[in-house]
């Protein structure tokens, strides 16, 4: 598998980049990182981390996507830049996925720039993988698209539901749909509507109905369908309610102890690391006919490189084919 | 203050409510509780609750809304409910505000019928305290309102800046909108049209602009407005992932502590009712005429006692008062 990485994309720049491949490489023996950026800052990182030379290879773009760019002007300002280059060797063919920790707009942009929408595909959407008290379930749209119509949310269905079978292994996963209670006829129209779209669709079978906020970390569901906005407050919510939890737990419950604070100041380490965006890695645009993953702006080494292996994992699996064969199976779309 | 008490409203049933009233009687001595609800059910528990008879008044009602009921139904069906009852005795003027720890959407409706909204109120929304690292917010609309215009949304954020500002006692509260972005122009139509009626309107030099979900509990702003739909699944998320991480700190941080297991389980259940919903005790209606505190259905002594003392807190402060005088400083509402 060779896999496009946008070397100069996130906070911390062209160092998690490289550390990451390294990482990758070791863990994925059939993986080729092209690394897409600045050669005069990428060599010396490249030599001093002994990554080794015949597994990569540097295709150079001197332009980069700011994190808080606008996404359209940088399309027009920095058609060369590292992101766009990533997707313009997806469009040649020279490699089959990237992934990228820079600017989410752009990258998203590039896609639908340079790539078509898978067939059968009204419109993309970011998905992304959560921890739950029964193991992991896939929630989306996380921010593709923020006022999106049912028929989407019916897609994000199905493409959310392939993603959990054969990357997360879920045998059947269940589907549910983000609202404000459990009720048929809650919320408002989008969600009514859809809710009515999946209980006649192929997947009624696996649609569990509505779930609410609290639902999502109990394992209610394996598939958890909303709209970008919601689904992106929800997102970085976790991670804000994360952060203060365990701090509160660091201050209040592990320092003040006389004799195992060491301990568990160790565990609860452990537990932030196993809990953590990085432990996954990265959030998939499914619907864009090629592989691409997006990583949290402060993506670390680890981060990079599990979303490396989560990128070529997901092409040596096919994902892409098998949306499209799931998606087939749907009625016709009808104007809504 | 004489507040009525939906006796007979929440998960528990009477219990917590009778428990409760002894509770805030003995913390607000200018507190008088009316319960309503069954009086064969009520009587006894009193009794041996030791509730002291010349500070309580029983006003019977045999109906009761279940959790699960629709609202629109409920109140056709069962107009001499417990928590219509409590509507009733506020419109005739004979308590000051009521609490309601019963089916959510019924509190509103009764509302919705039995009052007028404040002087200049577009659509009454529902605001609810959280914990952040810097202390509390005011987050609104949390589900009354799941479809709202910027109007709507700008009025929110005048009612919760009056709620911090007297009932949470922060003098100068800093508003944010939620969106999936800091930049203006992020999100959906409503939010960016929601931004730009802030950003002109005499709440402009109070107001950040937008905030992430991430930015909540690091307590970037004090008033956070949102729609009633993003706003629901925010709580309940919050209450979701609280209970998902402090199980996860429970088994994999406190259990294997050789030494100090028993003094960190204690922090812990300190930290968790420090945090719990029931140590603020509700969410106040806002908007409505009138003082209604809406309790989560499974609160408990505490968060009903907590509640009815907030509800008196919200009368003696003349909250109301204050909304409306702020509200008439805004330029009149026009058609979006």
């Amino acid at each position: 598998m060779r896999i496009a990485l946008d070397a100069m994309g996130g906070d911390h720049g062209p160092t998690p980049n490289v550390h990451g491949t390294r990482l990758a490489l070791e863990a994925n023996p059939d993986l080729t990182v092209v690394l897409v950026g600045d050669p005069a800052r990428l060599e010396p990182l490249l030599a001093e981390t002994a990554v080794p030379a015949h597994r990569i290879e540097l295709v150079p773009a001197t332009q980069v996507v700011e994190m808080k760019e606008k996404p359209a002007e940088a399309i027009r300002r920095k058609p060369e830049a590292s992101i766009f280059r990533c997707w313009q060797l997806l469009a040649e063919g020279s490699v089959d996925g990237l992934v990228s920790a820079g600017n989410t707009g752009a990258v998203v942009a590039g896609g639908l720039k340079t790539r078509k929408f898978l067939q059968c595909v009204h419109r993309p959407g970011i998905a992304t993988v959560m921890p739950t008290a029964k193991g992991r379930c896939v929630l989306l749209d996380v921010g593709a698209n923020v006022f999106p119509k049912p028929r989407h949310l019916l897609e994000y269905g199905v493409m959310g539901g392939v993603f959990a079978r054969h990357m997360l292994q879920i045998e059947r996963p269940t589907l549910g749909l983000m609202n404000v209670g459990e009720e048929e006829g809650k919320g408002h129209e989008l969600v009514q509507k859809t809710y009515e779209l999946f209980r006649t669709s192929p997947l009624h079978d696996r649609f569990l109905g509505n779930i609410e906020g609290r639902d999502i970390h109990r394992g209610a569901v394996d598939v958890v369908v909303t709209d970008g906005f919601t689904g992106n407050v929800v997102l970085k919510l976790c991670e804000g309610v994360f952060e203060f939890i365990m701090g509160m737990v660091k201050s209040e419950v592990i320092h003040p102890l006389p004799h195992d604070r060491e301990l568990a100041a160790q565990a609860a380490r452990q537990l932030v690391g196993k809990y953590h965006y990085s432990a996954f890695g990265g959030a998939p645009l499914l619907g864009v006919d090629g592989v691409c993953i997006i990583c949290h702006g402060s993506s670390n080494d680890r981060a990079i490189a599990n979303a490396l292996g989560v990128a070529a994992l997901d092409c040596r699996l096919k994902i892409n084919e098998k949306i499209v064969a799931e998606l087939e199976q749907l009625p016709a779309a009808v104007e809504d």
